[in-house]
C-alpha cells in the first residue's frame, strides 16, 4: 500500500476526517469565491454538524461547470494555479479544471495509491497510452508513476505497432489506457502474430469508458493479464478517484479526499445503502475547483463500507454500469449499452466490436446491433436476438459482421449511433 | 535569474567545476557501463588533468546512439530509470534517452533557467504547444514551468483555432513551440481577423528547427512579441541546453551542465575560438545517458566566453546556422536552407512558406525555390533569382506562389525536397 495508515483508517476516523475537511473546503470557497459561496446558500463552515448536512446544498452539474467557463467557479487567482486540464467534451464549451500546486500533489498521491493497489512498485515498467496534455489521463498516470518510481514509457495513444514493439523491447509489465484501447492492441497483435505470453506484461489499468465484466474477461484472457478498473474524471481532478484492489471486490473510492453519495437521478434523493443510483462527488481536498455535490452521471451502487480483504477501509462501489446521459430509451424501456455488451460478449465467437444503431422506421424506434464475429451463421444471430429480446422485451435486429468490418476510430470507442431516418 | 550564483560563476570557477564534473561523469560510466568505459579507452577519472584532456576520447554520433538501442550506452539499471524520451527520427531505429530521477531534476533546473532568461515568472501564463510524450519538447517546458510556478496551458500541437481562443480566454503571456509553428498561428490569425495586439502575449520561446534572423523578425513583428531561441535535443537530455537572454547577444549554453567544443566537421579537429564548426557536447551531470563528445551536427561558433550584459558568464554561441545533415551540395557549392531563407525573407512581400526542390535534369542538378508571396510579379521573381545567384554562383529558378499554395503539414516544416527525376 502506498499510504497504509490513511488507506486503512477506521470508519469512524474516516468520517471524522471527512467532516473536518468538508468544513475546510467550505471555508476555502467562502474565502476565495463569494459567488460560489452564495450559490451554496452562504454556509458558515462551523454550522456543518454532520456529513448529512451536506444534503442542504444544491447539486452541481456538468452544465453548471460549462457555464462557469473559464474560471467562474474556480477558487483562487491565476497566480495560484499551475496548470489546468479540460474535459474532452465533443462539442460546446469545455470544462476547465485549474490545478494549484497542492492539487497536483493531491492527484499524485491518489494516483500513486491506485498504481500501488494494482500491485505496481518501482520495479515495474508502465506503458502510458492515454494522451498527455489537456486530457487528464496521461499526466495522471505520469504523476502517480513519478511517486512510486516505476519506469514510464510515455508513449501516449495510437501507433499500435510501436506499442507492441516497446512492450517487447522494454519489458513492459503494466499497461495503462482507456478501456477500449486494449481491444485495438489485441487486434493488431493478432494480425502481427504477436504473443502476449512472450512479454512481461502482467497488469492492465483501464478506465474512462464503461466496460462490462465480459469485456474485461476477454481482455484478461487475450493478454494474459490482471486488469484494474480505474475511475475519475476531469471535473473531480482527473483519473484516480478510485480503483479496484487485487481482491476485485468493488472499486475503492479514496474517501479521505472524496465524499460519495448515491442519489436517485430522477428525484435527487439519497438512496438507501446498496441501491443503484447516480454517484455524486464532493471533493474534500481540492483547491482550484472544489466540487460540492457534483453529479457525475455515473450509475453505480455502494457495495460495502466495511474493511476489504485487502485491508483498505475506503468504501467500495460497483463497477460503473453506465452514464445517465448514455442511457437509451426505446419503446419505453431504459437500458445501457453495457448491458447489450454483456449479452454479446458471453458468446466466445463474438468479437469486442459492436455498434448499436437506433433509428426510426415509419415513426417507430428500431434498434439494430451490428457486431463482429468469428462465426457468421443464422443460428448464432437468432440466439443473440432471442437473448436481447428476453432482456429488452422487443425485437432487435442483429447483424453479424466479419472481423474488421466495423470502423475503428482513434480515442474513445463509438458504441451507439442515432439515425434520424433509416432507409429500410 | 533562476540561479544567480551558478549562472554568474567566474570563468575560472566554471572551468574548475567542469573539470570536477567531467571526472565524475567518467567515474559514473566506469561504474555503470563497462562497455561504454572501454569504448572511451578505459580512462581513469583522476588521470584527467585538464578540460583539454577530453580530446583523447572518440566522438559519439547519432548512429552510435541508434546502434545502442535500447540501452547499450545507458548507465544504470532499469530500476533506476523513471522514464525515457525518444528522438523523433523520421526512419529507422530511434534514439532512446533514459532519465533517472536526478536527470529529471537536472532537466527541470536548466529549463527553469531558460524560462527565467526569457523573463518568465510565476505570474506568467505559458501556452505549451510542443507535443507531450516521447517527444521531449512538451515535458521540458512543463518541468521548467513547474519549477518557476507559472500557469501552464498544456495544449500541445495543432488545433490552431483553439490555440488562439485560449490565448485570449486565459490571457496567455508566453508561447512555447517549435519554430515553424508560430508561422501557422500567424496564418490562421490572419484568416480569422485575430489581433495579437489585443492579447497579453509578450514572449515566444521557439526552437527544434533552424530559423533565420529574418524569420525571427517576421514572427516578432506579426505577433508583437519578443522571441527567444532555445536549443537542445533528445540526446543531450532534451530542450534547454541553452537559450538567448534578454540581451540577445548569443545563446547561453549552461556550462556547469554541458561542456561545448566546436570542431571542423571534416577533420574532427577543435577549431580556434570564434571559428564556425560543428558543436560537440559532453554532458557533465546526466546519469541515464551521459554523452562524451557527442556530435550534435549543429553548425555554430563561439561568440564569447566573457560576462554578458545580462550578468551571466556561461558561454554564448551563435544561433544555429544549419545541421551538417541539412547541408546541401549543388554544383560543388555547399549551403544551408537557412541561407536561402535569409535572402527570401529580406523582402517584405515574401511570406514565410518556401520549399527548395533539388532535382536532376539531363544528369545535371537543378535547384528550384517555390515561395509564397503577397505580390506575384516578374520583377520580384527576377530580383530574388539575382540575389540567390549572387550567393550561390549558379542560377536557381524562383516560383512565386499565392498565399496558401504550398502544403502545410503537422510537425516540423519541410523546407527541402529531392526529386530523382524532374520532368523538365
Ligand atoms: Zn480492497
Ligand atoms: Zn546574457
Amino acid at each position: 500500500m502506498y499510504q497504509q495508515r490513511l488507506e486503512c483508517l477506521s470508519r469512524q476516523e474516516l468520517e471524522g476526517l471527512q467532516l473536518k475537511r468538508l468544513r475546510c473546503v467550505l471555508a476555502h470557497i467562502k474565502e476565495k469565491n463569494p459567488t460560489y459561496h452564495q450559490r451554496l446558500g452562504s454556509p458558515e463552515p462551523e454550522d456543518i454538524g454532520s456529513l448529512k448536512d451536506i444534503q442542504q446544498f444544491p447539486f452541481l452539474t456538468k452544465d453548471d461547470l460549462r457555464e462557469a467557463y473559464p474560471f467562474g467557479l474556480a477558487c483562487g487567482h491565476k497566480d495560484e494555479f499551475v496548470r489546468f486540464h479540460m474535459s474532452s467534451g465533443t462539442t460546446g464549451t469545455p470544462v476547465i479544471n485549474p490545478f494549484t500546486r497542492t492539487d497536483v500533489e493531491q492527484w499524485s498521491e491518489i494516483m500513486a495509491r491506485c498504481l500501488s493497489a494494482a500491485g505496481l512498485t518501482h520495479r515495474d515498467i508502465l506503458q502510458i497510452t492515454p494522451g498527455f496534455g489537456l486530457f487528464n489521463g496521461g499526466f495522471g498516470f505520469h504523476y502517480g508513476a513519478e511517486r512510486i518510481g516505476c519506469f514510464v514509457i510515455p508513449i501516449g495513444p495510437g501507433r499500435t505497432l510501436m506499442q507492441l514493439k516497446f512492450m517487447k523491447d522494454f519489458g513492459t509489465t503494466a499497461l495503462a489506457g482507456i478501456s477500449s484501447y486494449p481491444l485495438r492492441i489485441i487486434e493488431v497483435a493478432r494480425e502481427e502474430g504477436f504473443d502476449f505470453r512472450q512479454t512481461k506484461l502482467r497488469v492492465g489499468i483501464f478506465g474512462a469508458e464503461v466496460w462490462s465484466d465480459e469485456m474485461r474477461t476477454f481482455i484478461e484472457k487475450e493478454m494474459g493479464i490482471e486488469t484494474f478498473d480505474i475511475i475519475g474524471m476531469t471535473e473531480t481532478g482527473g483519473v484516480g478517484l478510485g480503483i479496484d484492489c487485487q481482491d476485485h471486490s468493488g472499486i475503492h473510492v479514496w474517501e479521505d479526499h472524496y465524499l460519495v453519495e448515491i442519489i436517485d437521478p430522477e428525484t435527487g434523493e439519497v438512496v438507501p445503502n446498496g441501491t443503484e443510483g447516480e454517484m455524486v462527488v464532493t471533493t474534500l481536498t481540492r483547491e482550484g475547483l472544489p466540487l460540492i455535490r457534483y453529479r457525475t452521471r455515473d450509475i453505480t451502487r455502494v457495495l460495502s463500507r466495511s474493511r476489504c480483504a485487502c485491508g483498505r477501509t475506503h468504501l467500495r462501489i460497483a463497477r460503473i454500469k453506465g452514464r445517465t446521459d448514455d442511457m437509451l430509451k426505446v419503446k419505453g424501456v431504459n437500458f445501457y449499452p453495457r448491458q447489450i455488451e454483456e449479452i454479446l460478449m458471453r458468446h466466445p465467437e463474438i468479437l469486442p466490436n459492436y455498434l448499436i444503431t437506433i433509428g426510426k422506421v415509419a415513426g417507430k424506434d428500431q434498434v439494430e446491433v451490428s457486431v463482429e464475429s468469428s462465426r457468421l451463421d443464422e443460428s448464432l444471430k437468432q440466439r443473440l436476438e432471442e437473448e436481447i429480446y428476453n432482456f429488452l422485451g422487443f425485437h432487435v435486429e442483429v447483424k453479424l459482421l466479419n472481423r474488421g468490418e466495423l470502423p475503428r476510430g482513434p480515442g474513445k470507442a463509438v458504441r451507439v449511433r442515432f439515425l434520424e431516418k433509416t432507409s429500410g
